[in-house]
């Protein structure tokens, strides 16, 4: 985790406090339903909840560790030391470390997973208020970085809402994919625990019993939740990588927001860098990166080998608070894009209606023109502007071998933007809804 | 592709004769959809069914490539010489590369996935009725690969079911992501054809018309679908894993089945080495490579540049073709696993009882001896076990001060492993369902 | 591997032909060192020479193997077929089969190397020629996609001259890594063989004995050697989405060499698209996806596994196939490379003189102008260019604040472009040396 | 980076503290080239090193970060606290921020190499002495996990020592990759600044100028550098693999070291789980995790851009930091790691002489028995052994059809280990040299 890239409400989840409180409602609610199994004492369960409102002393719970060497049992110890050793004599009966460990895993990631849906949401919103701004806002859309044919700024955003629209839909399946919980015992046979106790605990924290574990949840789960995350960032670098085009210097149809005070900005005007984008760029890769780690944890030997584990100290608070950070700057960037419609009609008619060749060739073969000859026509007019800086509608205007099959209301007709906009309204519905 | 490691239905689904017949498809029924538009005439949609039956040629489309340098123009100029050049005329019109190039990719990757899907649906009947074999099969399960506590190999192949049966989900999801069509045009914007031929296409081929494309489909939905394979491929490793310990010299509780003829087998009887799931381990590595490549591909330049496409000719036969080899593989496996329960006794006996060791501690504690009091009986007799080679149960049986504690019906029970079973039934039936 | 990006004299290396005469070569010269120490009869050994000018059946090997369900013996039966059956029964005494295939197998990857070597002096050569053509072709240097200071040409494709030139070196010290054999036998104790044949043998297929091998060569060796080519691969992306920019339309600084005959070239000269280069972005990560496997290749159980061996199966032949087509690609990419000298004046001065803006602002500090004053006068000039489109220059000399600061000739000479190349030649001295 | 998972040293280099010195560095040592040119006086540069001895303060340089928003200018305004502002104003002259950042991003890796370095060679010393402490501790070689021919475990250290041995030769190139710097200006024309700066700058920081570079330093020097430490940590996971088998409960041929204080270990005696080394192979995948964003990060936009800085904040402490941390806690492992040779002999003798059997085949072959009478005489036996429990010897010295070919002299003689074990010192002198 990179301090500069993280935001404190995600940061949390992932700290001792956090875990410790989790340890804590997972061993409480396991008390309550091993009290009402008759395996332990009512009273004993009801005292558990005496440290209900206790914040856990951290440097407390280390110091016992640095003895016992075993963080459960140094968090137990705390704990007694709250409800009274004899109350606690019952807590953690019957179970097993990973018990509470993979179960707070998995608690965590569901809260972290539920604030990067509220990210995606809020992502979502900026995209689409952006999209129905620039509905109507032509540009010229590229294939291989040339120009191809006019689009408009409005389906770009609507593009990148659909694709975030089904990364959130990624995002919750993700979210299912690792809400299970498991109190199994060593090997996952319930031998010394009953598996009411899962049933419960499970319930009481948002998550489904893990309907076969062995000492752990298993970890195609978290491969496939880590992969998800994966997808999200790769579209994050997409949207990304529109933006960093948009804004280099010869194309200039967007920048990113510039505070006033910025410095150098006025100085120099025309140096105004997209590093929040280039900067998301390269978070994309580091939320990546943890994806076939993830896939490499699937393999444990038999019923658990534990070289997952320090993989995932470090993937899970570090892909989750990057991407939470990623969606959160995202969101900003969208939210405050300067767009310049202006430079947009600039570039499109860089090459003076060059954009339209295809469609102008298009028209002379319907118009009957042979197929070659249709092809020199264009051709021939088409040089004129690229070489001589010609316009290329004035040059078919004037040209009486076009004029012969086409009219000079035809050929204005093929310069006509509407023509490309006029399923812009569709293709929103596909994407929006009918409002 | 490695044909040793590929089968030929898959193989089939990638083969230029089956591009050609998708691209068939998708021209025609966009011909039929025109004609109802009342683009082109209906007659001229009729005729391109005429060439339902060719079976295309491949190596003359080639040739004719080797000249127009354009596979899509060398197919339609083939498709011409059988449906008579006038007729075709107006094939694929209004239409651009990518429409049909994008589709047909993922008209294979369906039929792919559903192979995938009957592979999986086939590897999860072979887990199953190897699960219910083996329900009651004891064997020690391990932890840090050390023994722990018993378990059984009903559970193990039980265990196996469940991820197997998520990953059926997860390609069932991975299906969906892939499964759209887009019919769109240069930027997709539909500006010379219109929404409903992209409807009527996608409907005919079983696919969801793409809501939004630009030229091509977006790859968030390859990233989606290859970390998809990516995740069973692990899960492939890990049953793999399991099987390689279990067969290794000093476990040997399963074998992969070895043919009688297969030479060398009966001299050195010994060396039966698990080859199979060997190559599944690294088969999942392959699959597993191709998930990062699949998530770069995702950031294409504006409305798309053509990086992904050598990619994705390479990771969309060779991952789908090795993964269906891979579960086929597995499948026969597991089907024909030689087990041994007689090994797996002797195993969990290795060290005369002392994995009962903690079920001991436990009882003497709850017999009311102290904690500290309770660890040095245990381990008294233990070290006796584990450096003198005597039986755990035996020197306990024998030990004044165990049996102030607990009764030598107590001690017994302890050493029942009908304890650790208890619970098979109702795993089963979270996992399998109540029969 | 994808035909369509492979040459064939790298696929030749890994052809089943290659593979056996390789065999043919180990065994043969194996055959010689084992009669030198007297092992096996002379006679024998030089018989095993007389299939020296052999053309191996590969279908019959295969016929073969299906009986024999073993490719090592497959070869040797067929190869008994020439020489004698009588003659040949001491070919492959004492060794096991990972001798011939593991030494095999590196010297295929030498051989490759050899041609990736090859490559990459040729692509050296084409960049070093381009550089200095264009040592002196000033355009604008840009960080951020933003323009910032004007730099050549030159410099560009020194850069990546220098770059490929570390390469060199890398595929040199790559080679290095893989070029050794090991006929050691089933667990590398040389229980059955002599080291001495080991050293005949290397030293005749100028390999070096592996110093200490098991049954098969360390994998450590092999991962060094695909993520060295991974490195390449990354570089090879580098320059490419460097063209990939400089052709994208509104900077138009550079084409990738369009042959007269392609098609639609000249209707539409404003869409040439920059295939070549997209296509090397994507063939980057394919040989950038095999690195993470032969990194998980190393870690073989004991004296060895073979997880490792399907996957070098894919990775070794289609990472070298597709990089030499890669090498070969870029090279003529950069050889015909079409550079618009003029357009890249054009580009530089798109702001009219923004671009010096913080030279001037140096110089009047330096003046003695103070930093808040200095930066007062240069934005007052500056958002004159940037709002209303004067010229920055014009605007200075007529700007008699700045005069009092600077003379004009002074203001004329922070316009030089002789500045910013001074030490182009120092540059060039560093990278290519003093001629 | 994890806490538990670094040691002090190697986080000191990433500490802001180093961070700032290095950067005081730069800029001191080009005052003095600067001075050296007669760009600067004399007296200004001498005065920048009376803030040699100071320790700059983080929190202060944080605090004008948050006013300039640039951490450059954020330390030079603090330095200019401790020189006097009017001493201090030639300092950076002529400087871009990255001539700074990149050079002290480099000697931050070559200090962070050097560490890794020496780690290197302790753990080198480590696995030497074991080797030559079990030069001659015969146990079984293994392929695919199955008993194969004997081997000893000096030799399985000797060959962890040979690849850590090479490993290091890839940290010393690795070391040389990244070791230089660049002090060029804003896009590497040196424009600014004279190259005697940067080549005095390097010679005093130990690293060498880059030839040639933009903004930038070239990434693939990273990229090539981070690859060599996912090679290191492969072979870490190789070793630890190794390991984690020979301590698995059924095979016991090692231990990791177990503290006599460490909890429940003599009441569970079978109960030592090799954490260490599980703990290391997940250390592995996260240092091989960052192999890939660093290719990624090699293609920058023309002179550069910055999506590369975030993933190196990330992965230029993680990587090495753990490293450095896992290669200690190897060689500790290492270090102590307990071995039973009894365990095995026992294991090697599991099957009663059935790993001799290819031997006795093959001197029955060269007694002039032909294969097939060779392969049913062993066969019989070695059905005897497997099926009813025989010893093989045994078996073979009371078959009168095998004593017909071999005497039971040379039936002893198949079972003599010191045939496994006679070029073993063979092997030591070439992987530690002669002594």
């Amino acid at each position: 985790m990179i301090p500069r890239y993280s935001r404190p409400e995600m940061v949390a989840i992932w700290s001792p406090e956090t875990k410790f409180r989790i340890w804590y409602e997972i061993e409480a609610h396991a008390c309550d339903a091993q009290a009402d199994l008759g395996v332990i004492p009512r009273a004993n369960a009801d005292a558990v909840w005496k440290a209900k409102d206790v914040e856990f002393d951290v440097a407390r719970i280390d110091e016992i560790e640095a003895v016992t060497k075993h963080d459960v049992i140094a968090f137990l110890t705390h704990l007694a030391e709250h409800v009274g050793s004899d109350d606690a004599r019952f807590v953690h009966q019957g179970m097993t470390s990973s018990d509470v460990l993979d179960t707070c895993f998995n608690v965590q990631l569901v809260k972290a997973t539920d604030i990067l849906i509220e990210d995606m949401v809020k992502l979502l919103a900026a995209l689409k208020r952006r999209a129905y701004e620039h509905k109507d806002t032509v540009r010229i859309g590229r294939s291989h970085g040339i120009h191809a044919e006019p689009t408009t700024m409005g389906l770009t955003f609507a593009r990148f809402y659909a694709e975030m629209d089904r990364n959130l839909n990624r995002l919750k399946k993700a979210r299912k994919e690792i809400a299970t919980g498991a109190i199994s015992g060593a090997v996952g046979t319930f031998a010394n625990i009953d598996p009411a106790v899962e049933e419960h605990v499970c319930a009481k924290l948002g998550l489904e019993p893990e309907p076969i574990s062995t000492q752990v949840i298993p970890r195609d789960r978290h491969a496939a939740f880590f992969a998800a995350l994966g997808v999200v960032a790769s579209s994050i670098e997409n949207v990304s990588i529109e933006i960093r085009h948009m804004q280099r210097t010869e194309v200039l149809e967007a920048e990113e927001f510039f505070s006033k005070g910025q410095k150098g900005s006025s100085a120099m005007p025309h140096k105004r860098n997209p590093v929040l984008t280039e900067n998301l760029t390269g978070l994309a890769r580091l939320v990546r990166m943890a994806v076939v780690p993830a896939m490499e944890n699937v393999a444990l030997w038999h019923e658990r080998d534990i070289s997952h584990s320090s993989v995932e100290r470090n993937i899970g608070p570090d892909t989750t608070i990057t991407l939470d950070f990623a969606l959160a700057r995202l969101t900003m960037v969208i939210d405050k894009l300067v767009i310049y419609p202006d430079n947009m009609l600039a570039n499109m008619n860089k090459f003076r209606g060059l954009v339209m060749s295809q469609r102008v060739l298009l028209a002379l073969t319907q118009a009957g023109v042979s197929r070659e000859d249709s092809y020199k026509l264009v051709q021939k007019n088409a040089m004129k502007v690229w070489e001589e800086g010609k316009d290329f509608k004035t040059e078919l205007l004037g040209d009486a071998d076009v004029l012969k099959a086409l009219s000079a209301e035809e050929i204005e007709d093929k310069f006509d933007l509407g023509y490309h906009t006029k399923h812009v309204d569709t293709i929103f519905a596909r994407v929006f809804g009918k409002d």
